[in-house]
């Protein structure tokens, strides 16, 4: 595994530790100005601050755990794509049964002229599961 | 618009036509053999073979028309992606009313060594419209 995949899989990894312990900033510094979320059934959100105040709406009465499992990924150049196979559930703070969802996202990866790698595109197929 | 654009666009173009034309081994050919489909709920489809059957079967009692619009495309060396708004209607050859889905696919496509470009891993985010 080249040191380009192994930062974007660390990328992946800090994304689930830093949204399971809540520190949006973190969050947020892993993704482009421009990101664009794509999910089924809803129009594309589009931007970090978007992002960002969904989150933060979400994260006021849920806390999110997730885990997940890189199926792949392929880099060239400034760009790069990883399939990942994810497990998220989101825990009301005031109790109660967890919202489990699964599935695959597929996520565009931009290199930055710093040199480190930031998500610019996600697909997000999750579903509820039963 | 760079020419690897035009071709990815063309290819895009080309995918509806022949889909519409019932021309399943034109579609086949602008994938790659081993491709990856995902889609919300379902396990991912790998390899062309498994789209090849699951397209045959489908056009044996419907025909696919569908219209898209490419909303972006980004090329870096022998990788791009491509997201996509699509309209899909799937008519029973039978008659009867047409089942629509819309929304985003984000895909992930691949230069060969010829220098022609083929689809790799597709997330399709389609969902039913009322």
């Amino acid at each position: 595994m080249n040191t380009e995949e192994q930062a974007i899989r660390d990328l992946v990894a800090r994304w689930h530790s830093a949204t399971a312990a809540g520190d949006v900033d973190t969050v947020l510094g892993l993704m482009a100005d421009d990101v664009v979320f794509l999910v089924p059934g809803q129009p594309p959100m589009k931007g970090r601050s978007s992002f960002e105040r969904s989150l933060r709406a979400l994260l006021t009465q849920h806390r999110i755990e997730s885990t997940g499992e890189v199926r792949e990924v392929e880099v060239s150049g400034s760009l790069a794509y990883c399939w990942t196979e994810l497990n998220v559930r989101v825990v009301a703070l005031s109790g109660g049964e967890a919202k489990v969802r699964s599935g695959s996202a597929l996520s565009i990866l931009r290199k930055q002229a710093t040199g480190s790698w930031v998500l610019a595109r996600d697909a997000n197929l999750l579903a509820p599961t039963s």
